[in-house]
């Protein structure tokens, strides 16, 4: 059960964007697997990529076609990552990306694959291409929450939002869905986001974007700032809506980031909502660093600890493992007497020792809430950064450990 | 219980050193908690401590002792690790010191103290100095493994090793003793260490020698290369066996070292094998890098994969999550398809996609061994290195949740 997130909510269609849902069996007979996702005429298509050095074989692909032409479909399956499958994995995924682009009349480098499930197993595409054909039957504009729930591997719910605002006049939509249950990648081949909207913008922009906008949410909840082998953001824009964007500077601009920021943001932190076996959902917002990127790496050391985790499980205040945790961050030259850190609205640490006055049953209750914050100044300078996290439980063992069995 | 090990071994008695064991009450009443350590006149010590910027009271205090005059009693308690408590926690442990110097009529700065237990809360500091004439009144040669059990905090068992050999002709010594059961650091204040041997060598040598096996021992079982806040590994050379070196590169000086290290190494695994919820032993092998920090490295990213952990606990083949894990350790323009990773004899990478012939019953078969071994090449350079470290369980979860409660 996803931390403070009980249902999907009601998600726009977007003009433009119409999605395809069948069952190809891969892992399991008779799950709705598959997807196919296609794309007005016109889109263009922005991505970010994992940077795991093991990238799975459909990203090697997914790529390599998004040098060479402006992408029309979209296929994703789940049950098998196709990672570690070496060229035989990259054959594989072309066959799928080869039959949509038949059975569409397309050329075959319009179409992106994705795959998410186990890593070092053969695809069983044969099964995909079998049911691409009942996946485009079946494409409409209103499937985004059934699409949602096909992309679902050991998510326990499934993630989407909606935003719609006025842009130049006219209502815009932006529509996302996500899957990813992994607080800790690697996680299979953990995430997958698509988000797609109305408004029109140049590929080049629309990478912009996507770009700023993934480094302040999805790459806030990657545990390790680091990425699963088959972790992929795709942003589509149709421009059916004809509002058209060519600047992210302007008013406009701005105010479409600041609702692509929202909906990604949303996502990331859906992903960890529903992380293995969460209990609880973190804040960890760290200020008073030299860079931001150094205030996310106390965040993410803090994040990663399992001692902090467990006790967060626990609802145990026992505070000394977050500063222990800050203490052993790989930051240069920390001072440990300028930190301050505190749990919600109760100081626990200044300067670097147990803050006086602090009274253990102040930190209790902070800690016994579903939504925990912790708030750690480093005294160092003025970036800051946050990144969320969830806790460790029995239950994140017991999903690791009897998956696949 | 501990994987492969099953009860403390003999321990010799090292001349020159006497230990003694009373009951503080630090934290549960009646527990032995509380040693003192007393060498001969004339002996030398070397340290290391933890590298973690909150570093404990007693590191602080005891790294200035050591710089103001040759040791000639440790205390040591456990229950509390008298670590973020600031400038009182000094004070705190400054009087442990001072309590037994009066007893025993020496300088306080030649007392060294350590703590080891929860962090974040003041040291009852007047519960172990009423204890230390106890202490003091039990010292003896052959207290070492009373020695042993009085520092284990959440240890299933107690830990030693001793060698003995012959230098010069004359039999010589190395006893050593371990506290510390996380695999993972912080934990509390995880690990102290205690070996000492009858052979004499100058300070700066024996601080040479310590310091080299370290790196290849101890830092090589703490998870994340990092220690906690009251990591400390002392080393005693009382010279009572009349046995003096003056070089490490002599044939009797590097016949020490590789006694040193075999020990050092026996103690440092003793903790992995008592690893908080362990049911396994890893082995994590790394040839082929560019630097042995390198291959240390993705030992390490293995190593603290919770996935990984996991998979090895269900002894499940997911061997998917072994790749992954080198694909994202943090090493400049790895090449994925130069690696090869075998699970004991059976090799399932091969250049970075699934062996051909790999059969999943053979994964099997090696994953359901108590001691597995992990061999990774990665086709860069000469390079190696081996890291140790344990599986993640349930009881893992239930130790550190439960911890304090």
């Amino acid at each position: 059960m996803a931390v403070g997130y009980r249902e999907l909510p009601p998600l726009a269609a977007v003009e433009g964007i119409q999605l395809g849902i069948a069952s190809a069996g891969v892992k399991y007979p008779g799950r709705r697997d598959l997807v196919v996702i296609a794309l007005a005429k016109g889109s263009t298509v922005a991505a970010t990529f994992t940077r795991n050095a093991l990238c799975a074989a459909p990203v090697t692909v997914a790529k390599r076609h998004l040098q060479t032409a402006t992408p029309a479909y979209l296929v994703i399956n789940t049950g098998n990552a196709n990672a570690a499958t070496g060229e035989e994995g990259v054959r594989r995924a072309l066959a799928c990306c080869q039959a949509v682009a038949e059975a569409a009349a397309v050329p075959t480098a319009t179409v992106l694959p994705y795959s998410t499930g186990v890593i070092g197993e053969q695809l069983p595409a044969e099964k995909i291409i079998a049911a691409i054909p009942a996946a485009i039957a079946d494409l409409n504009a209103a499937h985004w929450a059934d699409a949602a729930a096909a992309i679902m591997t050991t998510d326990t719910i499934a993630k989407g939002e909606s935003q719609q605002f006025i842009l130049q006049g006219r209502s815009v939509t932006i529509t996302g869905i996500v899957k990813g249950s992994g607080m800790i990648h690697p996680n299979m081949a953990t995430m997958l986001a698509y988000i797609a909207t109305d408004v029109a913008l140049p590929a080049a922009l629309l990478q912009q974007a996507l770009t700023a906008v993934v480094a302040k949410t999805f790459n806030r909840v990657t545990v390790d700032g680091d990425t699963s082998t088959n972790d992929a953001v795709t942003l589509i824009a149709t421009g059916c809506s004809k509002v058209a964007l060519d600047s992210l500077e302007s008013a406009d601009g701005q105010a479409f980031v600041a609702a692509l920021t929202a909906v990604a943001l949303r996502l990331a932190q859906l992903v960890i909502r529903d992380g293995e076996g969460a209990t609880k959902f973190i804040e960890i917002e760290v200020s008073g660093a030299l860079s931001s990127d150094e205030a996310a790496v106390v965040g993410f050391t803090i994040a990663h600890s399992p001692l902090v985790k467990t006790a967060l499980f626990a609802s145990d205040p026992n505070l000394g493992r977050i500063v222990a945790a800050v203490g052993r961050a790989p930051i240069a030259d920390l001072q440990i007497e300028k930190v301050n850190i505190a749990l919600g609205s109760v100081a626990f640490v200044a300067n670097g020792a147990v803050a006086a006055g602090y009274r253990e049953a102040d930190g209790a209750r902070e800690m016994a809430k579903e939504e925990i914050k912790i708030i750690v100044q480093m005294g160092r300078g003025d970036a800051s950064a946050t990144v969320w996290t969830t806790d460790f439980s029995y239950e994140y063992v017991k999903i690791n450990a009897e998956y696949r069995s």
